[in-house]
């Protein structure tokens, strides 16, 4: 993602762009939110790309080459793509920081700005905010199973494209992974860059314990044998036992076993007991092979020695639900000089949405603990106490005498200009971690979880209720 | 993509190749193959990513920068690191070309290079075949399903990052698609861009009418209206109408509307007889909104009226199987100045490998088309009648008496030089179509579809055998 990604937008932004340029409403202001929708196997998501959006919006800049080609395409007129020359982002985005743990419908992102600003930039956003969230949201579940386990990312080669693979690796790392495979990643960003050696080394050795002594000579201090080439109980562990004991011999401390195939669970107790036997009660069992949150929980409950996982297809596809589906959607427009809620209707009652420029606020109990959030309004004042209302069931509701509320957004840009300072990685992985521990673990469970309320303030359902209302008249 | 990659691989690759640099064995030949596993959604694939892997394997080489990365791991030593520094790609590569219909266990591609440079390049071959291949597949299924309605590609907000947003695109378009929203892959590949307006154009005016009548005067002559923004049938489509009527009173012909939302079924066909009695039967109806190819046929079964679909995230992310699983295995390794044939055992049977250099064959009945594929030993000559062995039940056979055989693979790498012409888009998507209309219907059905055929050689079932039986003894 190192060149200029200003053209990758959608044709249809550039089309309404020119339509509001020739109508001269195309600096009108404009709010959108970036969110997505209740989604099947989430129960909560993790957001991450704020760092690539940011680069992305400072980045946007028309070349020569790029009016031209839009030039060729014989929709766009001089005037508009002299316009372009000139373009850049001069709007405010306020947005969710990297880690948060967020919810269906909560705002990640809002952009307020010229319309054909805000439109230009739709596609990329939310390219960028989707994968990478959606990469984190899957990581922090394989992550929270695993522990006290470790995850390393192995997934470069089934990733869909470079891009996915290096800042899939970044997500999953912000979210609980504690390395990567993929070095360029480990580069780019400063990752912990980890792996051994493959099949293929074994095999191209005359036999599996020449390959052994091979790996442990070049790398006696960071020794992990792959085992399953062959037989893994017949042939690999005895092998690796035979390495690992030369090695003891001359003073060094092999670091442990990697199963890639066959029953991981009866693999692990069998090789641990083994390795127990043979004197190598530290060496560590690592696991791959096709797992995700729902094999370590399964393996975990049997008994499985296993003591870090490496997990490559499931999580860096996120495999069972490989698109976050988040949307960016208009909450507002200007209208004779002011602000004016608009809001998507649509013939399914899911796809409707939230009116007015708003506020996400989370609300704390005295113990520090997430009990809630609010989307509320922008200038709206929370009360104290504080009922929150369920937002579909709403004869259910909750009162707080006491309370915190936290604004969940930041500014980002102001006027066209970054006023947020990004945070380091392991500043956004100490949030990450901090995030988590305010959530009872009831909200994380995998399978039935019980649900996070996200409520609506009372100036916001209205508004709703007001703007469904009156388009019913 | 367009930065440089070199570093794009696993950890694993560098400790490998400086562990075989130790023994002075980096540069011994080894043979290794790229293919898929059957896999459960699809039942044939189409071959995507050659022209990415060209440029990859063109441009690699390691920059200062890079070196003192890694360099600045420690597991590296002075020797290896500026050995790296002369590092390029010398060794050849043979590829079935883009838009080949292609099945599991066949070789896509096959390296045949100084064993550190093929290893290195895993990774990244892996990480670029695996996903333009999946997109092709899954968008071969999709556009064969709406056929003769066209498939425009819709995903790049969706897509797993925006190298799989552009080369999704890309591999969408060579196996069917017509166009793409994406601008930018539209730019670099020659596709044609395509797309009109978002729910955000209606709500940014001050009515429906209002925003279709600002549209049509943009683009009177490529006028396409999303009917479903607050109402389909009670506003959107009849606002249409107003407006097409307008148009064509100004002698401009409208194109036609598009649905996002609500049942689509219902929606098109009522939608079609209102814009029939308005007197604009041409107008064209296209469909979006989570469609895939399954969602296509049960539309088309139930008579619903659309004309060109708008397919997103099911199609950029092939939703019901995010990865397709492709592997790189050592097939033959040098020893003693020959290449001897190389398999991995392993403790799953499907993990099992073809050893040996191989061919791939695609024989032809008389009729032209396509009955069986052959994997044979290179060298191996094709007898004539051709018995046909199935590969797993060898008691079920065939015999040819009279066919045609293609060497599916061309000669891409030579010595490191490019020997291959890469063809155009064009071409490519040529190729394609006249590759689909050599198998039958019967293999290309979704659901049960008739198995086609991947047969052993003699030699190689033969070779197989041996290894396994040696390995056993």
């Amino acid at each position: 993602m190192d060149s200029n990604l200003t053209l990758m937008t959608d044709l249809y932004q550039f089309t309404m762009m020119q339509g509001y340029f020739n109508g001269g409403g195309h600096k009108k202001t404009a709010v959108f939110d970036l969110f997505f929708r209740p989604v099947g196997a989430f129960n909560y998501a993790v957001a991450a790309g704020l760092e690539s959006a940011v680069k992305y919006i400072q980045e946007l800049k028309f070349s020569d080459d790029d009016i031209n080609y839009l030039a060729g395409t014989g929709l766009f007129t001089p005037d508009f793509l002299d316009a372009l020359r000139e373009f850049r982002f001069t709007g405010d985005v306020r947005a969710v920081e990297e880690g948060t743990i967020v919810f269906p419908h909560e705002p990640l992102l809002t952009v307020e700005a010229p319309i054909w600003e805000a439109q230009l930039i739709e596609s990329a956003l939310l390219n960028i905010i989707n994968h990478q969230s959606l990469i984190a949201s899957k990581a922090s579940r394989i992550a929270g199973t695993a522990a006290p386990a470790q995850v390393m990312e192995f997934g470069l080669r089934r990733a869909q494209g470079p891009d996915a693979g290096i800042f899939g690796a970044r997500s999953a790392v912000i979210a609980g992974c504690s390395s990567t495979s993929n070095v360029l990643a480990a580069k780019m960003f400063g990752l912990t860059a980890a792996g051994t050696h493959s099949h293929s080394w074994v095999l191209s050795f005359p036999s599996e314990l020449e390959s052994f002594r091979a790996y442990a000579a070049s790398y006696p201090d960071s020794c992990v044998l792959l085992v399953d080439t062959y037989d893994t109980l017949k042939s690999g562990v005895p092998n690796a036992i035979t390495v690992f004991k030369e090695l003891q011999e001359s003073c060094r401390k092999p670091v442990g076993i990697r199963l890639d195939s066959g029953d991981l669970a009866y693999l692990s107790k069998t090789a641990r007991k083994m390795l127990d036997a043979a004197g190598f009660p530290n060496a560590k069992i690592i696991a791959s092979g096709d797992i995700d949150e729902n094999t370590i929980l399964h393996l975990k409950s049997q008994g499985a020695q296993i003591d870090i996982y490496g997990v490559g297809t499931k999580l860096i596809t996120s495999d069972n639900m490989p698109a976050l589906g988040g949307v960016y959607k208009l909450a507002a427009v200007e209208q004779g000089g002011a602000l004016s809620p608009r809001m998507k209707i649509s013939d399914n009652i899911e796809k409707t949405t939230n009116p007015g420029k708003k506020r996400l606020y989370r609300i704390y109990t005295p113990d520090g603990m997430a009990t809630a959030d609010l989307i509320a309004l922008d200038g709206e004042k929370l009360k104290k106490p504080l009922t929150l209302t369920h937002p579909v069931e709403r004869w259910k509701t909750m009162t707080l005498e006491d309370y915190t509320a936290r604004d969940l957004h930041k500014q980002v840009f102001k006027k066209g200009k970054l006023v947020y300072k990004l945070p380091t990685l392991t500043e956004i992985i100490e949030y990450h971690e901090r995030e988590l521990k305010t959530f009872w673990d009831e909200y994380k469970r995998l399978v039935n979880p019980h649900i996070y309320k996200v409520d609506l303030s009372d100036g916001l359902y209205k508004l709703k209720q007001r703007i469904l209302l009156g388009f019913r008249d």
